[in-house]
């Protein structure tokens, strides 16, 4: 079984050494959903417009996270961003339970000697925890799927789409 | 529709006034769950007692991040959190795309003036973002579901359960 | 003289030593303005309708620059902030130099041993540096003046209001 | 009218992609200037040589507030900063309120894909902001004016020299 | 064997749960000494009259790192510290490797559930590992010893005096 | 008597100016030893298998150090770590006081313009305050002590191997 290169001799955790990599411009993709009452969801989306901007406060949160990353994840080197914007998909057909959903999807880039993976999904986490905190005087009940990774390029072992992400949000 | 109470009275984002609230104790529990192949999920159940504990290091950042939350969201306000603790429930069924799964669940507790949820839902996220992190050598495409709030007691708004998530996760 | 009460006997600094205060509930407010091009004016006063909204996003960082004040002024006192919020006041009259200014006031509210004074000067300040970044693409020469406190309410000090500030802000 | 590139095409904030351009030493001053009491300036100016030496702290709260830009001024790229110096003119003149004045000029250099603006910018704002808080306990009518850039040095838009706060600053 | 407070029934790490405790009036007292050459040595005593104060930058750096402290060490419950000073003592008689010793001693109080222990030891460390940095263009030879509690007040496990640390530094 | 390199002209602190120095790959290995009771050394070393891992959260803590250095030591320039890792050394043998001991040894390396000891250094502080927090329930007299610089590799002043050091950890 392969090992997991982020834990040293002794079986302990590690920075993993990639100071024997080049530097390669890289991108990653991740996304992931909120699901909200319809109320909130209208409440939402009304808001550029209207007053009291969720998704543009949950924007600023998660730029702000991905610049965080390395001091949140204990194991991510930092890195020095060249790139990070969010999008978001505001879907108002209901899931199971009723709800409506928005998905946002974060785009990290840097030039450096590992990925910015992390970067991306932890823009995104902490783009839909904020939208959560924002609108958690009227639903409670609110809940984040299918946040995972989109896609990479750049960096030795390539590109990667992921099927199963891509199916949950491109489909 | 009822107003959310982050925005002033201009539309722009505010951390709403607590000054009139008493201290009471407050307990949030929130849960996640990380999907990850079986292969993934062998190497991680094994850490605890050979080499590498993923769970272990996944842990300490969650904590970590219960501590960081007013840091990273935007209107969270700072709190003294009394405690923060995260289980795991490990489950080797396979999902629909042959995926086992791993569950973190967070208990935080404060005595304040407003309530813990978005501390419990951060320590979830960054502790499930970081097993992503031990994994992704081995493993790109994790995804994270069902991530919401389990409980909450205390406060004036009282206690609450939330069915949705307790259906994900006690079912 | 009177002694700057952050020396200790030696002539070092040192966090004042305020275990003997009682906790009360403390109010401060400061202002600050920036002066921007009138055509940097009209695009930042256009964004909250149509698209680019920077006071939005200066709105975000002024508030977590009020949480992050302990953290980077040396001798504040960590504290449970129970409120912070920010206001504009837009004039598009111009200065000597044919400026228009915007005014951001912050107001900030505890229930501690001591002021929030700095919290409250540190928003305002990080909210302007905010606007700055935003709009230095099409405006380098930008300048902050009236930096300053507007008044303070509790504390042993009782309170406060600074006429100076208060004429250039509310005159 | 220009667009301001911190926002994306659905008018959402972003930090902007400067990948593409290439790493160039750059240097960037600011300056800034915060107006205290005569018996303030006193105290201070005393302070190098007896005890209590308030613009030491300052000097070192303003590098850090300079390595902190990236943290606290949302879109800032994270950089690395090669050096960071800050140096005090100190003028007992009296301004129309009888206040004497103490500049603070910061000196940021950096090799990077983008400019150093906001980190002088920033450090001098903290050092100011500091100054305030070692003083507060007898002079709280201090005020902040002339924050500007005085110029910089390399990057793709040149070198630039600012006339207003050179006016201000260096007249 | 009497078990560490800090895991959980899962062996698992945690914040201990102190919401049970009362809010107490605490004060630790730490201390330190780092080691250094006698050419060090006469450069920082020198420092405080002429230029280059490496003991007030060792200062504001050990106050600052005792509120980061939880931030840091990841069990450690947020605090509102009350106070935090450092005292410096300067001994110039040599240890066995012809080294002077210059011992900083940290106070911090707070009044809360839990002590402040780790904040004061994080003080000191933070201000020795300043005086290595300020000093190590001419020194890389320094060395820390004798780290660590001096006395604790308050709380339900009472007073505490550490014989060994007092025979280290106040013998 | 050399400079200390830290202070300009006005014998004030300053971040050194490394513009001018060329990129190259950096490694700096510090050491330092904690001294603990022989029931805590039990505890400690029985929880890699059993349950409560201190070191294992000592690990975590010392690495996430080395990434806060330049945020808390305040004249270290910020850099983009490639590798830490963190060893220990048990040894039960006693010390004049009765105390068994525990030695971590931390490596991190960098490419870039100035040397990474200080992060060595930060990273064996915070590894072994973590072991103090997480075992002080049962040990409140442990003491730190031949914390410094074991050896460094790369830049312009050359290699280094502090012999004073090594007599205290290689010997």
């Amino acid at each position: 079984m392969e090992d997991l290169t982020h834990f040293n001799e002794s079986g302990r955790a590690r920075m993993v050494d990639v100071s024997g990599k080049h530097d390669t411009m890289r991108v990653a993709v991740a996304a992931g959903t909120i699901h909200v009452l319809p109320a909130t969801f209208e409440r939402i989306i009304g808001g550029h417009m209207k007053k009291g901007d969720v998704l543009g406060v949950a924007q600023v949160a998660g730029i702000m996270g991905a610049k965080a990353t390395s001091s949140v994840i204990p194991m991510c080197h930092p890195l020095l961003l060249t790139q990070v914007d969010i999008d978001y998909k505001l879907d108002n057909s209901k899931d199971a339970n009723g709800y409506c959903s928005i998905t946002a999807t974060a785009t990290v880039g840097v030039t450096g000697q590992t990925g910015v993976e992390m970067e991306a999904l932890t823009a995104v986490s902490i783009c839909l925890l904020t939208i959560y905190d924002m609108s958690k005087a009227i639903d409670k009940g609110m809940y984040i799927t299918n946040l995972g990774l989109l896609s990479k390029e750049g960096g030795k072992s390539g590109d990667f789409t992921n099927p199963h992400i891509e199916a949950m949000h491109r489909g």
